[in-house]
């Protein structure tokens, strides 16, 4: 097994992957000392208007005049600055993270503090009863738990697990799309994983699905946090068994086997029938330049 | 990037990883199906009773004498006989998993049901009530999906994903031990990710966290479920940058620095103070055992 110090270099950079802060987790239940980080003046705290980021005229990030109370914590950075994030209204300019990723407009750094605040912020709105059994809950540590009162059930944040793999069959890769993409989009199948099951069964029970397509010898390639709203995109390359493709409509529109050739015009945004992959930022692009190198 | 056929026969099995049964995602959301397939004679339907799988007189697992109306669909195993789980109380025999996986008793293939099985009977059970509005839910899709009647959110059950780490410098390895753990053991330290987090970042932030050592270059070596109750573990292994451990009391009670030869000592149960690794069922004691033969 080959160690690695750091992301690959030679692949262009994955979005949301890149984070900086120190997320302090063994201090964050101390109210006090949080509540001394919100009152510093060089705090800083990032806006979401629903699901989109508030920025600046400038297009960079726009901060809160000051730290709510209820904001959530992120972390402390470099420079000792310490990060929340809350949820507000914002008049001024805002975008989806999808859109800032592929835009390239921020730091790696701001987009990674940005897609562990979106995460956090949606778990909230989402999770504000107890599952357990019905009550208001509240939320504790800065943001990393909410307590019912009622039943004292304790509810951690999500993350959900996601496969996602780039499928080889000598010089062609299977990839399929869904109908809401944008016109010509091709990608790798993925699907969210299920109790009791291993990363690479659940890759081989994807492609299965979706394609028809049983695959055997299997690897993990590359890992992306993706906060649409909480996922972690865990992703492989593997050797398929058969050919025959047979569609699971009810999943995917399409899918079907891509030459390098094709992949590579894809890439380049000249494929003939308009056919394109997606953006350097998704783990999918990494997957599909990794299965082709390695081929 | 070495892809894999299959898991490693050369190591010691993990418990929890091999899973036979065909889940059938794209149909059971089917209802009169499911009710057809739970009406079969030759359907078969594991029990719980709390955290404890329900047992035979002769060890091996006991069968419900019918498949309950609102049992779980686990999947179909390779004779096409469906299988189901439910929970209820059994007077005969039973059993934790952790104790069915160290003692070896059942098929892989049992286990690994068992697991999937405990980790969705759990989640019903602790999620009755909609997060997002607090009404109580409803199970559907036999069982992969609550449904709230007040907002029409649906919830996905949980797998909640953790990192280990084996960390290696020259020829020791970093091991740590919790407080209610067995006296003697040591082991990988781990902790669950958190949102925005890639799995290397989640691995580095758990070991600073824990033993205040940096960790440089790193890689994926294992996966595992681990039903208790959902969780994912991703096993890493990684280098040290750093030697000086600071413990961090909330979490651990110990971590040391174990020399190449102590290990080899507590794996065959002959180390001179007692100390000892976890069983070879536990991705642990995989991670450990990598980390020796690839130093």
């Amino acid at each position: 097994m080959m160690l690695k110090k750091s992301p690959d270099a030679a692949l262009p950079a994955m979005a949301f992957a890149v984070s900086r802060l120190d997320r302090m987790a063994n201090a964050r239940s101390d109210d006090a000392w949080i509540a001394a980080l919100r009152a510093e003046t060089r705090a800083r705290c990032v806006l979401f208007d629903g699901d989109k980021a508030a920025l600046s005229a400038a297009g960079g990030l726009a901060l809160a005049a000051s730290v709510p109370g209820d904001a959530l914590f992120l972390g402390i950075d470099d420079d000792g600055q310490a990060w929340f994030a809350a949820q507000g209204p914002h008049e001024g300019a805002k975008s989806d993270l999808r859109s800032l990723a592929v835009s390239g407009a921020l730091p790696a750094a701001q987009l990674g503090l940005l897609a562990q605040a979106r995460s956090l912020l949606h778990w909230h709105e989402r999770h504000r009863y107890c599952a357990h059994c019905g009550a208001a809950t509240h939320a504790k540590d800065a943001g990393y738990k909410r307590v019912c009162p009622s039943c004292r059930a304790e509810h951690f944040p999500r993350t959900d697990p996601v496969v996602i793999i780039a499928v080889r069959r000598s010089n062609s890769l299977l990839l399929g799309r869904q109908a809401s993409w944008p016109a010509g989009m091709y990608s790798t199948l993925a699907g969210f994983m299920e109790p009791g099951e291993t990363i690479e069964d659940a890759a081989r029970r994807e492609v299965k699905e979706e394609s028809g397509i049983e695959v055997g010898a299997i690897g993990i390639a590359a890992n992306q946090p993706w906060p649409f709203p909480s996922s972690l995109m865990i992703g492989l390359i593997g050797e398929a068994l058969t050919e025959r493709i047979t569609i699971d409509t009810k999943e995917i529109e399409d899918a079907r086997w891509f030459s390098f050739a094709d992949i590579e015009a894809m890439r380049r945004g000249v494929h003939g029938d308009g056919f394109k992959i997606p953006p350097a930022m998704a783990i999918a692009h990494r997957l599909i330049l990794r299965a082709l190198q390695e081929s």
